[in-house]
């Protein structure tokens, strides 16, 4: 997608090459001092020989725009102003290295630049495959928009209301009781999470959660000063023994939980133990952040009621988001709870964004009230359980001997277990090599070093043959060279 | 829109209003040791006299869910739950106090909740008017999405590809040249702002901007221990000799500028004093961050290039915004700049919200491409010069001796200078309760006392009309008691 020579152009491509690293360099984009990308990956990314990106670097440096140091890869040096001036630009990366936010994982920011290239075959990615984006559908949605949309300004702290009007609608067939008054949208549930590091939390506090747990593979709460302690987990999720215990030790000061179809075990607490869990809680005073994000993508059987409909003092918040069941793109989620809590994330929301798309959110109020959502739920589930069995059956024809896992009764994750001793990283790079996209468990515990989170929502059904085929053979390799 | 008694109905109001707030408490809505909303504003909420919420009240204090502590307003003492069980709930307030981010200054939180009530005149709000909403073409926009969207997926890192090459092209228009991979797509310029504080500042660094600033009116910097700094300003922009003095007194790491149709005061920056200030940055190593919202919004005639389209060597950070020109709503916006930073912003925008709208990103792209935006461009400066050319006479005729005004060459404000000694918080009172709201000038200089923002974008043009008059009348009440 981004540039790329025109391998029928008259111009050599070496020169084009050239011209286009000349033009950053000029214009500012890549400034004087930035490290630029490697020989390697630039002829990857312009789909040429390495050999073109060498000549283009010599002349470059011989021209006095580039310098390569041993070990230290290839920096701009100069640009054709610089020459005539004696003051080097800002120095960037500083700026970046001191500042406040942990960036990412590296295993996560490798999964975000693989993404996008051509013919990668994600078999550990946490969204709908487009297969089962509802097109038609949504082509139906946008088109009554029109006439529902007068105006789109800045929405109302909480949220468009009549959004949060059929949220409330839905939550209640969930067992679930809010107004709208105590509902925020929110860009995703991810956007919830955040909100809550700075909007409830103190630098200094600590968050239990499960261990592993999607919330691991983010640096949200720590780059708020906020610890994260996880908790064992059995096949029915968080242990309670562990909880009451660590709610003390770790003077913690909020339970963040995914006990329906949990990132990434897929495990789902049954509804005794949500009793206990909650009785806890009410005892310890300890508040609980439900994340509640695969709730409609049950292939057995419907699941438990949500903890928050069995919450009557206001100690869970409960998280929901359109992400998982119909479109990560509409980036629309909510929070539901104490109005006090949404009060305050509501004028957090207010100095970060100024609330959501009202585009989007008119078109998940739309979803909702044309009765399409509903529609869209039965279909998807089915689609689900298709890809889930075939994922089953891949597994127990491929991965015989080599791995073992849970079947999962919903969400998207399989969370697959591989002989102890085995590298993940080696597994990760070869498997990136081989065109396949890999979650590993470290991701999400970083003590893990045998799991890896399959997903079976996104890549195609010929693809996941492919490449589950690919990735048994590989583990295979690895297993013998051990 | 929140729930209202139904006055036809057969049950009596004040039982209606105790319902709703038992189900609101036996819900956790509304928490254990909550401080609810006072009788005043329940009863105006709900349309109905105060003796009848008090009525409420007493019956809900009698029954022991209620407590009134006289001077500390109505708090909920128990829930139904609650007579059964020993433990209250979470302190959600003491959660609230202690948590990181900063809250929202206390007139703009009574701003956003005076927005949605009706019939109110909103004079000094920053969008364009629902009256201004191209739906039309934004009709003809959304009528196209459906072939061009095949999936709603998570986005690349930087934003939507398509719309990230329809900025680049734009951006040439305005003689800044930058490829895709320099441009990262934000929900708005706001939460550029957001990135930049946690991105690539440091905690105790400080900002340089104009003083009055609209990022004076947020709490977002101040909340990642960013000071803010402001330097006087003239009918020029700010005051260089005042730039130089305080980047080496403060030890300053950024100057933030709004040079074109600066928000609140409509100054527009000339050309040569750009080059000087641009040079100035240099040599001092000061990045600039440049927030150029407004720049379509020129009324007599095109304003100077942007800061960024003279920086040769990366020292400019520039954002623009679809909502001034366009719809606030879309909630789209885009940082263009170094692409160390670019890469840096990308990553904790990743884990904020992982990217903004797919629908938003799809129509700005649409709206872009198909050539409706510049059409709308041009529509939308006529109307608002017609506003403009309004507010101008109102102001000559109904504010002569009262207030003075530079008229603006573009943009949304008139920064309207009161007589001295005027007390601005009774006027925004006595504003509010005459239905009309204002935007004082304190919100953007804390030491202002004797501005007001007024905005000639929003209010119809008839209310336009009817709220200067009243206005001007408030003013010379208060005038004429001091
Ligand atoms: C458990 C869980 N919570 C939250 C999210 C974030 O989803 P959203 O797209 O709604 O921000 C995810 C997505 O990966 C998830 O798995
Ligand atoms: C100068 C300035 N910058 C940024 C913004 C935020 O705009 P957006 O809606 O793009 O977040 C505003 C809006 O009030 C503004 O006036």
């Amino acid at each position: 997608m981004e540039w790329k020579p025109d391998k029928a152009g008259e111009t050599p491509l070496y020169l084009q090459i050239k011209d286009y690293i000349k033009n950053k360099i000029e214009t500012g984009q890549w400034t004087v001092g930035m490290k630029i990308p490697s020989q390697r990956k630039l002829a990857e990314r312009f789909e040429v020989n390495r050999s073109t990106v060498v000549t283009a670097f010599d002349e470059l440096i011989a021209e006095g725009l580039l310098e390569r140091k041993s070990g230290k890869g290839t920096r701009v040096k100069n640009n054709t102003w610089s020459l005539f001036s004696e003051q080097p630009p800002p120095d960037w990366s500083s700026y970046v290295k001191k500042s406040i936010h942990i960036p990412n994982l590296p295993t996560v920011q490798d999964i975000h630049k693989a993404e996008p290239l051509p013919h990668i075959i994600r078999l550990g990615t946490g969204e709908p495959s487009p297969e089962l984006f509802p097109r038609e559908m949504m082509a139906r949605v946008l088109k009554r928009l029109p006439s529902r949309i007068r105006s789109l300004g800045y929405e109302e702290e909480k949220g468009l209301y009549p959004l949060r009007e059929q949220l409330s609608a839905y939550m209640k067939t969930l067992g679930i009781s809010v107004s709208p008054s105590s509902i925020l949208i929110v860009s995703g549930a991810l956007q919830a999470l955040q909100l809550i590091s700075v909007g409830l939390l103190r630098r200094g506090s600590t968050v239990l959660l499960e261990k592993p747990s999607y919330l691991s593979s983010l640096n949200v709460f720590p780059s708020s000063g906020i610890r994260l302690f996880g908790l064992p987990m059995d096949a029915t999720g968080l242990q309670l023994l562990a909880l009451r215990k660590h709610r003390k030790r770790q003077n913690a000061s909020l339970l963040y939980t995914n006990p329906t179809f949990h990132n990434p075990t897929g495990t789902v607490m049954p509804v005794e133990k949500r009793k206990l869990l909650l009785k806890i809680c009410e005892e310890e005073q300890l508040p609980v952040v439900e994340d509640d994000v695969y709730r409609e993508l049950w292939l057995d059987s419907p699941p438990p009621k949500p903890l928050k409909a069995m919450d009557n003092n206001g100690s869970v918040l409960y998280i929901g988001s359109f992400s998982k069941a119909l479109s990560p793109g509409l980036r629309i989620g909510w929070i539901a709870g104490s109005e006090t809590v949404i009060d305050r994330l509501a004028d957090i929301k207010m100095q970060t964004d100024y609330g959501s798309s009202s585009l989007s959110q008119w078109a998940a109020a739309e979803w909702l009230s044309s009765g399409l959502y509903a529609e869209h739920l039965g279909q998807m589930r089915s689609s689900l359980r298709d890809r889930r069995d075939l994922a089953e059956e891949l597994l127990r024809t491929e991965f015989e001997g080599i791995a073992e896992w849970v079947k999962p009764a919903g969400g998207f994750y399989v969370w697959l277990r591989l002989p102890q001793g085995l590298s993940l990283r080696e597994l990760f790079e070869d498997a990136l090599k081989a065109g396949i996209l890999l979650n590993p468990g470290h991701l999400y515990d970083g003590d893990d070093d045998c799991h890896l989170r399959l997903s079976y929502a996104y890549a195609s059904v010929s693809d996941m043959r492919k490449g589950m085929a690919k990735l048994a053979g590989l583990i295979r390799g690895l297993a013998s060279r051990r």
